[in-house]
């Protein structure tokens, strides 16, 4: 018990002096964030949604909350990947940390759809094997990215959607929960905001849609990427979706190739942004083949695909990623996203904004 | 009346005569199903679904009835294409033809899920603007493809599901049908056949259930490539699914990237097989990024994918592919692939067996 106080402690002694310092790395160009490391290396590297976050609308009390938890959540999957264990269980358990946590829009603090739920998606691969697990649409489900790894290991099938999601999930012992649990009042808001925005817009009703509803939202999406000490990579990312989504929306996350993806051989990927745009331009999967066909670099990769492809065709967002020899990128289009890279020699890095 | 009368007589006459001809370029390797295309050219591929498919299981009367129906979907397509129409309009119109028919997993045809009902997807791409429209899970829509179109044009959206999508689709007067125009007895047969086999199977329930229920059905799914006479390249995917589907599984066919791609960079592909491992392997736009970032063939990027990395994995099926020069390939790994190709030249292929 001393030790989780000391240690906790440390993890916000270490946060405050550290935000400082690593923010300024992030804060000019994204593309710096990759960092080399050696051969023996392991790393991760998480976020909690990109998207029009600015300073002048935060506090420094607000950007400590998401700093300390963000920090938290990478510490969980550093532990374990130092102590020998996998990428995925690594990915697994510092999503969760994010889930459970009502600053992100995943799990406890999911957006709400359109009819005042929340429909929750989620994916999982692993590098290895090209395994992977998704689910789309849960509304009862307290941690969709422990019922993604369940549908990869535990079901021949990779995607499984609503209701017959949550069945299987209850044959598996997955944590169930009331549809209550995500109800948070700040979602709650942002959906009467974004509603009132649509009844007073002057434009027709797919602009309107456009505009107000996602250009402007955060998205909010978590994810993480590792790579373990013996080299296998995994993904995994975790949302919400989209606030005020209807007609059971599938955005990009619960995606492989879109959302999330994985391969020994190249790189681990997840995304966050206007899931639209992720799913048309296959994003995750893109970088990993300009890695593999092309030679490019991760850095290379993920650069051309967020700051060119993804950008020409209007969408906004970005990715995390990790290579097969533990280089890290963090690389978005937006004016921030929620992100943070810790590497084997425990160096850590967190940042919000872009500027 | 008279035309069409003349028209069905031609189609009927040049599909007897053209079907031992066809067959016979397609029997040895699918490889050669490419065909080279001269600039201005246009042209169109199908197919009906890849799997164990044998010609000792089959009759000529059955050979026949798919002979003709592949020919008559393709026509339609083809006529679109002839006439100046788009590619988008050539893969809706030719997958209604297959959608239609009983004799494919798709539309009236679906094969039934665990629980006795159809659930039907589908997806559309277009590779001009890299627009893109999916649905997943629906069971009252007579045309899903028709939907996904719809989605794409229509909604800010790029995948839904259930009964929103179903509810999407009133709203734009989509054809609605009573779940029981899916109903088929030869799909409840082989509902009752495929849940007789779990019970007998002595072998644990992960492999009863990959095993009789998958390796030995026929997909079945319905998809359709083109390249109209502007150089617009569009793909679409229209399934039932898997027979004895269980907790909502979404297979590849609604997801971009695995069984739906087109890029008017590249090429246009529609998958076919088992979905997991084309979702997994992202199959259809692999085949893109080795053609744009590798400088492959479409025929040796189909190829390698399907042959080498698909097999490696374990997966069965076939893809069909057509470049933005109208070359065209049917590539599969199974005993079979229901197929048509037709170019410019108003040259025909279809072909069921690969030997």
């Amino acid at each position: 018990m001393r030790f989780i106080y000391f240690f906790l402690s440390f993890v916000l002694f270490f946060s405050c002096n550290k935000y400082q310092e690593t923010k300024r790395n992030l804060e000019d160009s994204s593309p710096e964030a990759e960092i080399k490391k050696p051969e023996d290396a392991f790393g991760i590297v998480i976020h909690g949604g990109a998207g029009t976050i600015l300073k002048k609308n935060s506090t420094p009390e607000l950007e400590a909350a998401y700093t300390a938890k963000l920090e938290e959540a990478i510490r969980v999957g550093h532990e374990i990947l130092k102590h020998g264990g996998s990428s995925l269980e690594a990915v697994e358990k510092t999503i969760n940390v994010l889930e459970n946590s009502p600053l992100f829009n995943a799990g406890k603090g999911a957006v709400f759809t359109s009819e005042g739920v929340n429909e929750l998606d989620a994916s999982i691969m692993d590098g290895a094997t090209l395994n992977a697990g998704a689910v789309a649409g849960v509304t009862t489900i307290k941690n969709p990215i422990c019922l993604a790894r369940e549908v990869m290991v535990a079901s021949p099938h990779v995607l499984l959607s609503g209701k017959g999601a949550e069945f299987f999930a209850k044959e598996k012992n997955i944590e169930i929960v009331d549809p209550s649990y995500f109800y948070t009042e700040k979602r709650m808001k942002s959906l009467e905001k974004v509603k009132e925005s649509v009844k007073t817009a002057q434009m027709d009703t797919l602009a309107a849609f456009y505009d107000p509803f996602i250009r402007e939202a955060k998205y909010g999406t978590v994810g993480c990427v590792a790579l373990d000490k013996s080299g296998n990579l995994a993904a995994g990312t975790s949302t919400g979706g989209m606030t005020n989504k209807k007609w059971n929306r599938v955005g990009d996350s619960p995606i492989i190739g879109a959302g999330t993806y994985a391969n020994n051989a190249t790189c681990a990927i997840s995304s966050t942004g206007w899931g639209e745009y992720f799913i048309r331009a296959v994003v995750a999967h893109d970088i990993s083949a300009r890695v593999e066909y092309k030679g490019e670099s991760l850095k290379e990769a993920a650069y051309e695909v967020i700051q060119n492809k993804l950008k020409n065709l209007g969408g906004t967002g970005g990715i995390i990623g990790i290579d097969n020899q533990g280089n890290m990128v963090m690389e978005f289009n937006t004016a921030g996203m929620y992100r943070a890279a810790m590497n084997a020699q425990e160096e850590l890095t967190i940042g919000i904004y872009k500027e």
